[in-house]
């Protein structure tokens, strides 16, 4: 584990308020002692519009952190896209469904010609797990190479090439980190992890990331990314662009990540927005690289690509370009970015678009901005390997108005 | 893989009508090789209502084959729901949700009182790979004992203790696999893949199996399986009942599939139908191993649980109470077995409720049989190790008419 983070401490319980404590408890007693309550204070959201969420007392909180209702809270449309095919049919992949026909071809259009399959799961965890069965099967290798906070999901597969999870599995044998890019030479270090690799007697499977590096404290800029990926590709491992959290146009720069460091992956991994929140997921691949997977193994994820979950997907992949979120990304992120830099206790600035990390002092001034944000109804997390960085990345409908209560809110508790 | 089963061959796609082929080379060109249609002729269908499913045309078909959508297909109450919240918010279980600690309360009185914690994912794959984190991590072992068709899932955990998916990972080391109940002397099978484990210097982790045995072809009549789970307590793993196709009311005895064997198990693991098709799952705990497995990590699984996930399950859960479900189960599954037993070519017949496989002569009957009456509109499946079992597994609500109609059919494929 990343160390503490800003999460409610059971042993403070009997300071909540009697209804609060009550809820707490009897939480605690069913979901058990691995699951984690967001801050000092838990806070109850009954409903969502936009960037807004709202408590049972109608109380207004600002959401810059919330990722996955990407086009905002309770999108009618997407609410609507569900509602009708709930109540028509929810089916699976098994029978014809033309609705996700026409959806796989309008995403792969928004990726490189070389992706021409998409394989649908249920959460990003899955995606990032098939993703990796299928870079193994294709390659013949199982060496996976990572930076040093990943964080890729939480199958056993996953959590086993995830060093911010930590816990009783650790780390793989056949897993190598690598410092996140701005804090070392990254084309350097993935040489270096593809050396010891060979050294072990590993043949290399793939180099995942996540394109904005969301859990290495956000990293916009990576100096040798295409000098890294050619070495992967030399020594028979391909690259994996895990796309769960930059994707879907919250970087402002297009569709995704990887674009912006003008790569073609190999594999590349959806989730989070793909459905503003409903489980939808996706892997996106090479054709030849599916069929040699396909050759020894058939896929069906009852719920993936539900007709249901496509409507959903469908409705948010329309919103992303009716609303012109992309460009909306783009616009505030590049207002953030420059009025965050100008704020006393930010150290560093990092990111682009609407995912944005502010390194601080130290952990606990992170932690305690993230806790009195929240108390001036700001919803904020942090991030990073020191756990220093805050992190915000807003549903991408935040608006001018909501990024200027953002920065009062910043400039005020790190003054 | 289980050898060939009822599914289309793409090498026949130039013998579809003209909108059909183009259709299936549209999908095949964007899914690629991995995923595979139902039947000779691929079936698309636009509507659902109960136990009935409707083609563009309004043709009509009787489902006898789905079991996630348990109280029937788009069941009002269920989607009204999910509309209903998901246009007011969509969020997770990092904030507190009153309504999922209810519905844990709810379902977990359900459950023998050792069973106190559930932990919420979206998929059964997810579920039996976190049972299998969760027991690895509390046990200290690595082994796992299933059955030899056994299917528990798709993540790379899963798979590789699925030996009916085969393919690339084929099994782990540390699997081991004992025959079905029925086809040998289930304690003596599971002792004697707990001597061997233990010969390889492996450590017992777990026995995992569905308690209908469903992929094996379905096997109701267990004998010996309290004393193979004593044995592997005494080795010092840990029971895993499977209840993502047992459970939830399908064997028309109570609600889950190991309490028709007298059994506490230690671990259990929910899926498919849990929410009427809305992709919720869950892993049901003793709470010490939870605690165990909590002390090394935390989980959070960012769509599992959700806000749409539990007003989607609560409704589910509701309604097969409100309707009597178990009960219609058990009255329709006696009248079934009964008279299935009496059909001609029908060489055992076996299973509870509306869980029941009828094993035919062999391989290719089964096949014919299932692609007969789809071309009779009756949707049905086969499953067990030589394929020659036909699976009954119709959604709850399947009555009297519809049981008439599916034995007629049967009757007719089989003479």
């Amino acid at each position: 584990m990343a160390g503490p983070t800003a999460y409610f401490d059971p042993a403070t319980t009997n300071q909540l308020d009697e209804r609060t404590r009550d809820l707490v408890e009897r939480r605690s007693r069913v979901l058990g002692s691995a699951y984690r309550l967001f801050y000092e204070e838990p806070v109850q959201f009954v409903r969502g519009n936009g960037t807004k969420l709202y408590t049972a007392d109608g109380t207004e909180y600002l959401d810059a952190y919330n990722n996955v209702p990407s086009v905002g809270h309770a999108h009618p449309r997407v609410a609507a896209a569900i509602a009708e095919q709930a109540a028509r049919l929810t089916t699976h992949t098994r029978y014809l469904d033309r609705a996700l026909v026409d959806y796989a071809e309008d995403l792969l259009g928004t990726f490189p010609a070389s992706l021409g399959n998409i394989m649908f799961t249920c959460t990003g965890s899955e995606a990032n797990d098939l993703a990796l069965r299928i870079a193994k099967a294709a390659t013949g290798g199982t060496g996976i190479i990572v930076t040093e906070n990943a964080y890729h999901g939480v199958t056993t597969e996953i959590a086993s090439i995830s060093p911010s999870l930590g816990g009783p599995e650790s780390l793989a044998s056949w897993v190598r980190v690598v410092p996140a890019p701005g804090d070392g030479d990254f084309a350097a270090d993935v040489h270096a992890a593809l050396a010891d690799l060979t050294a072990s007697g590993i043949r290399p499977a793939a180099l995942i990331v996540d394109t904005i590096f969301a859990s290495d404290g956000v990293r916009a800029k990576v100096v040798g990314f295409a000098d890294a990926v050619a070495a992967v590709r030399a020594a028979g491992g391909l690259f994996i662009a895990d796309e769960v959290q930059p994707g879907f146009g919250r970087l402002g720069t297009g569709f995704w990540g990887f674009a912006r460091h003008d790569l073609e992956p190999d594999l590349v991994s959806l989730g989070k927005p793909m459905g503003n929140g409903y489980p939808v997921a996706a892997v996106v691949a090479r054709p030849d690289l599916v069929d040699a997977f396909g050759r020894h193994a058939r896929y069906f994820n009852t719920f993936g690509g539900s007709s249901v979950a496509i409507a959903a997907a469908q409705a948010t992949l329309d919103v992303v370009r009716d609303e012109e979120l992309i460009k909306n990304a783009r616009v505030m992120g590049d207002y953030l970015l420059a009025e965050l830099a100008g704020i006393d206790g930010a150290i560093e600035v990092r990111g682009v678009g609407l995912f944005i990390g502010v390194r601080v002092q130290n952990e606990k001034v992170a932690l305690d901005a993230v806790n009195a944000l929240k108390r001036r109804r700001i919803l904020l997390g942090e991030s990073g390997r020191a756990n220093d960085v805050l992190k915000i990345r807003p549903p991408l409908v935040f608006d001018r108005e909501d990024a200027d209560r953002l920065l009062e809110g910043i400039s005020e508790v790190l003054s």
